[in-house]
């Protein structure tokens, strides 16, 4: 079995100006928690997830300390709903992640599962000539457990 | 805003005895990623996520090399289908994860955005007398991001 085989495709795509808002509106919309982000060439060129919209860790400089940050700043002891609404007009640019792993469709099912496990990503772009094709996620694996019954895999 | 205002309630939940295969069949009709799962009396007992059907990284005694394993055996070089298929009878209890943290529906949302990123789960079960009421993870978050319209929260 190939990536080819297990990717879900086509995948939705979302380029770099989107604001939040949209891009958090199309996550929504169509129930899925990545959006590969294309250039004005169409070409991969990182990838927004739910957890970009979550608390991130961060240091302090010249301190042990490590507080949660949202969009960039501290998370406030309250209050936290006016950040959300504050960062809906910035961009996807500004918060995607440029470091991106992705297979091929001709990858087979162990370089996937491996790549997964070795970067901890739980998605992974499939891509041709650095154009997203479809995207593989973990939630893609679990057709691997159901045996075959209509729109699902044989294996 | 508390954790009952923005948790998807009711929550799916599976039983401890119930097979990989439904379990899996359930997150796949639901699209779901996370089952709460609960012992005779409906108690959380653990979670099953889809990370659960990823590859893991396990350490060799006495070495320091770590290598993938797929439910509990070593990712071979090709064939990890069967491996999939081997595991449909087997039961979720030996494959949950039983450190779970939970939040109240009374919660404030800073408590759940700090829980989240203080252990890095994706998912948190709102529980009420150790019973799950709903469920938080990061999708629901990106609710915070998108103006009110019907259906969506208004913050």
């Amino acid at each position: 079995m190939k990536a080819g085989d297990i990717m879900t495709s086509p995948v939705e795509t979302v380029r770099e100006d989107c604001s939040l808002e949209d891009a958090a509106r199309t996550m929504l919309d169509r129930g899925i928690g990545c959006l590969p982000v294309v250039d004005a060439d169409g070409a991969l060129a990182g990838v927004l997830t739910e957890s970009d919209f979550a608390a991130k860790e961060k240091g302090i400089p010249f301190s042990l300390y490590r507080f949660p940050q949202v969009f960039g700043d501290w998370l406030p002891k309250q209050g936290v709903e006016k950040m959300y609404a504050a960062a809906r007009s910035r961009v996807v640019r500004d918060f995607m992640s440029r470091r991106v792993e992705t297979v091929n469709e001709t990858d087979d099912l162990e370089t996937v599962l491996t790549k997964m496990q070795r970067t901890g990503f739980h998605r992974l772009p499939v891509v041709s000539n650095g154009v997203p094709r479809g995207i593989i996620t973990r939630h893609d694996l679990l057709r691997l457990m159901v045996r075959t019954t209509k729109g699902e895999l044989a294996i």
